[in-house]
C-alpha cells in the first residue's frame, strides 16, 4: 500500500521465487495420497508445491467428498476440491476389489511416502496398517492425520474442524470478554494439521535421506491446534493462571488494538512511548502523553477503554486510508483490516506469487521460497476424477 | 473425556511416541539462530525439538528482548523467552566487535542451518547477506523470515501479528456478522511464520541430502497466513465473491455451531439428516426433523436463527456436559469450548505427550510424532542468557 520507493530491493530473490522452470525441492518424490476432504489434501498439496509427484487416490464412484462441496465454478468444478488438489494426479480405486487393493500395494511398493487420513484403525482393516507398511517397506514414511491421533481415550471420536478448535482452547481465547467465544474463520485445525504433517513428512525424508529408515508420522488435529497457542499456553503450562479472551487488544501494550474508521477498522501497534508520541501527534492530540492516566505504557494498559474511546472520538471522523497515510508518514505500525478479497490485490501479495494462475484457474501460491529451487509451487490444476486412472494403471502395472 | 473402552488402542505407537532415549530425526544438523521474540525462534525451537543443536545467538547486555516480557516464573525467567526457546543453548555475541563477529562467521561456516527475522536488509548491512552466505557455502541453507518477505513495496514496513492478522484477512474472516473484525486469540501470523520457516528449511534440506544444494528461504508473515485461509480464498480467488464473516457457524450445514448452555458452550457438528434426527430426540425434540423449516438441511441453513434459538432454549436448562454426554451417547460429533486451561488436562492431551516436563518446567509437546524417531521433542529447557557462551567458544574458535 506504500508507494513509496524502498531502500532495499531484492531483486535476485524475487526473479528467482517467480521462476517457473526452476527444479523443485521435492523433485523425485513418489506420494500416495489416500486423504479426503481437508486436512490430508492440504498436505499432499504441499507436498506436489515442493514438485513431489503426488497421485490421489479416490473412492468410485464419485471421488473426494469435496468435489460435491461449493463454491462452484461455471464448468462445475468444486473450488474446495481445488483449493487442496491442486497440482495433484487422480486415479480412482476401489479397495473392496481385489484387483484394484493389489494394484495399490504395487503403488505403495514403488512409493516414497503414504498419506491418509482415515479414522484410527481404518487403515489396519483394509490390510494397510502404518506400522506393518513401514515394516514392509523399511523406507517408506506413512502419514497418518486424523482429529485425535492413532491413539488415547477420544481417538475414535469423530473430529470436524469446529469441535477441535472447540476443544484445543483456540476458541475459547479468541473475541471480546463480553462476547462469545469465536471460531477462527478458516478452518484452522484442519489446515495446521495438513501443515504439521507435512512438517512430519519432510522431516522424515530428511532422516531417511541420512540414514535409510522410514517412519510414521501420526498427526492429531487437537495437537496441532493446541501447537498454535501462545499466551494461553504461557498461562495455563507456565505460571497455572486461566488464561482469558481480551478481544483484539494487546495483554499488556496500549494502544496495540484495532479502532473504528467511518469505513473499515485500523490496526496501530504502539509499544512505547516515543510511538504514542509520534501516534498522538498524526491524530492531532498531542496533549495526549501528558495528560492523566496516558502517560505511561502502564497507565495506557489499566485505562485501555478510556485510552480506546478518545482514538475513536478521532479515528470515526474519516476513512481508514485517511489515518492509516498519517500513521505509516509517522513511522508508527498500521494496518487496515481487509477483507480477503482485498488482500488479494494487495502489490505486496500479487509481488510475491501468493495469487497465481495454473491451467487458467486463479489458486493461492506457496508461502515457502527458495534462492535454489522452484517457489512457484504446482503449475497444473486440480485433476478432473480419475484423469490419470489408465496412464498410471499403465505405468505401474507391470 | 469418554471413558469408554477404545476399540483400536495402538500402545506400539504411543510408547513409541513417549519413548525420550529415541534418536532424533535432526540428529547432526547445526543451526545458528540469529532470531528474537516470537516467529523466528519458534521456527528455530522446532529444529530443537527435532533433535538439530540450535545455538541461540544473543545481543549483549540483555540478550532476547522476550526475556524482558512476561509472564515470569517466581525466579524471574520469562514464560514467554521459554515458549520459544526450549532445547535451545545461548551464546551472547555482539555483531559490532570484531572479535566476535569474526566468531559468528566462523560458526555459520560449520553450520548446516541459519534462521534470522532482522527487517530486510540488515543482514546485508552486517556483512552477511543470506544470498551472499549460500554462495560463500554452497551447503548452507539461510532462512529469513520478515513480515512481508525481502521485496515488494511494504517490504520495509513494521510487522506486528496484529497487523499482519489485520492486512491478510484472518481478522476479517472471525467473528459475528454484526461484532467487529476479530484476532485470533494467539500470535498466530508469528506462529504461521515460524512454522512455514520450518517447512522451508526442512524442505531446503531433503533437497540438500539429495543434491549437495543449499538454498535462502524466505518466508513472510502476511504470505504465511494468507495461506492458512480457506473458505476465504475459495471466494475471493475462485468464484469472485467477497467473503463475509459468519460467527461459529459453517457456511453450509446446520446445526454446525457453537450453542449456549447453562456454564460453558457446546459445539455441535451435525452434517445431514440422519444425525439431525439423533440429535433431535437426544435434546428432547424427536419433531424437529418432521417440522416445516427444519426438515432438509438447505432448510436448516436458511433458517439457521430459528433452529439456534430452538436449540438453546433446551441447551441454556443444564450444563454443557449433561448434553456432550447424551449426544456422543447418540453418536453425534460435540464438544465443549474449552479454556486452554482445561483443554492441557485432557487426558488425551496427557496420554499425546502434548505437555511434558523439561529441568522441572512444564512447556507443550511436539505435535509430530514418529514410530522410528524421537517424538518427545527438546529435553532442556529454555537456556538462560549466554549460559553456553564459553564452551561454544572453545569449541569453535580453534
Amino acid at each position: 500500500m506504500s508507494t513509496a520507493e524502498p531502500e532495499y530491493e531484492n531483486l535476485e530473490l524475487k526473479n528467482a521465487h517467480l521462476d517457473r522452470s526452476k527444479p523443485y525441492p521435492l523433485d523425485g518424490i513418489l506420494v500416495v495420497d489416500l486423504t479426503r476432504v481437508l486436512s490430508g489434501p492440504t498436505c499432499a498439496r504441499m507436498l506436489a508445491d515442493g514438485g513431489a509427484r503426488v497421485i490421489h487416490v479416490e473412492r468410485p464412484p464419485k471421488g473426494d467428498d469435496t468435489r460435491a462441496m461449493g463454491p462452484y465454478l461455471p464448468d462445475g468444478s468444486s473450488e474446495y476440491f481445488r483449493l487442496a488438489n491442486v497440482g495433484k494426479e487422480s486415479i480412482a480405486l476401489d479397495f473392496t476389489d481385489a484387483d484394484d487393493f493389489a494394484f495399490l500395494k504395487k503403488l505403495i511398493s514403488q512409493a516414497d511416502v503414504v498419506v491418509e487420513n482415515f479414522r484410527p484403525g481404518v487403515m489396519a482393516k483394509l490390510g494397510i496398517d502404518p506400522v506393518d507398511l513401514v515394516k514392509e517397506h523399511p523406507r517408506l514414511i506413512v502419514a497418518s492425520i486424523s482429529g485425535f491421533g492413532q491413539y488415547g481415550p477420544m481417538h475414535q471420536q469423530a473430529a470436524y474442524d469446529t469441535i477441535i478448535q472447540a476443544l484445543s482452547g483456540v476458541m475459547a481465547s479468541t473475541g471480546f470478554p463480553d462476547g462469545p467465544a469465536t471460531r477462527v474463520g478458516t478452518s484452522l485445525s484442519d489446515i495446521a494439521a495438513g501443515i504439521f504433517g507435512y512438517c512430519g513428512i519432510v522431516t522424515a525424508l530428511v532422516a531417511r535421506e541420512r540414514t535409510g529408515k522410514g517412519s510414521t508420522v501420526d498427526i492429531a488435529m487437537l495437537d496441532s491446534t493446541f501447537a498454535l497457542l501462545e499466551h494461553g499456553l504461557m498461562d495455563a503450562l507456565g505460571v497455572h493462571e486461566r488464561p482469558e479472551r481480551i478481544g483484539n487488544r494487546h495483554p499488556f501494550m496500549y494502544p496495540f488494538d484495532t479502532f473504528e474508521c467511518s469505513d473499515q477498522p485500523l490496526a496501530v501497534c504502539v509499544g512505547n512511548n516515543h510511538l504514542w508520541q509520534l501516534f498522538s501527534e498524526a491524530l492531532g492530540h498531542p496533549e495526549w502523553p501528558t495528560q492523566e492516566g496516558f502517560v505511561e505504557n502502564s497507565d495506557r494498559a489499566t485505562n485501555w477503554a478510556q485510552v480506546k474511546a478518545a482514538i475513536e472520538s478521532v479515528t470515526t471522523t474519516d476513512v481508514a486510508e485517511t489515518w492509516r497515510a498519517k500513521l505509516e508518514a509517522a513511522g508508527v505500525p498500521v494496518g487496515i483490516v481487509l477483507n480477503v478479497d482485498d488482500t488479494r490485490r494487495l502489490p505486496q501479495i500479487i509481488e510475491r506469487g501468493m495469487v497465481k494462475v495454473v491451467d487458467g484457474q486463479e489458486v493461492p501460491g506457496s508461502p515457502m521460497k527458495y534462492s535454489t529451487w522452484n517457489s512457484y509451487g504446482a503449475q497444473h490444476d486440480a485433476p478432473v476424477y480419475n484423469a490419470n486412472g489408465d496412464s498410471i494403471r499403465a505405468e505401474f502395472d507391470s
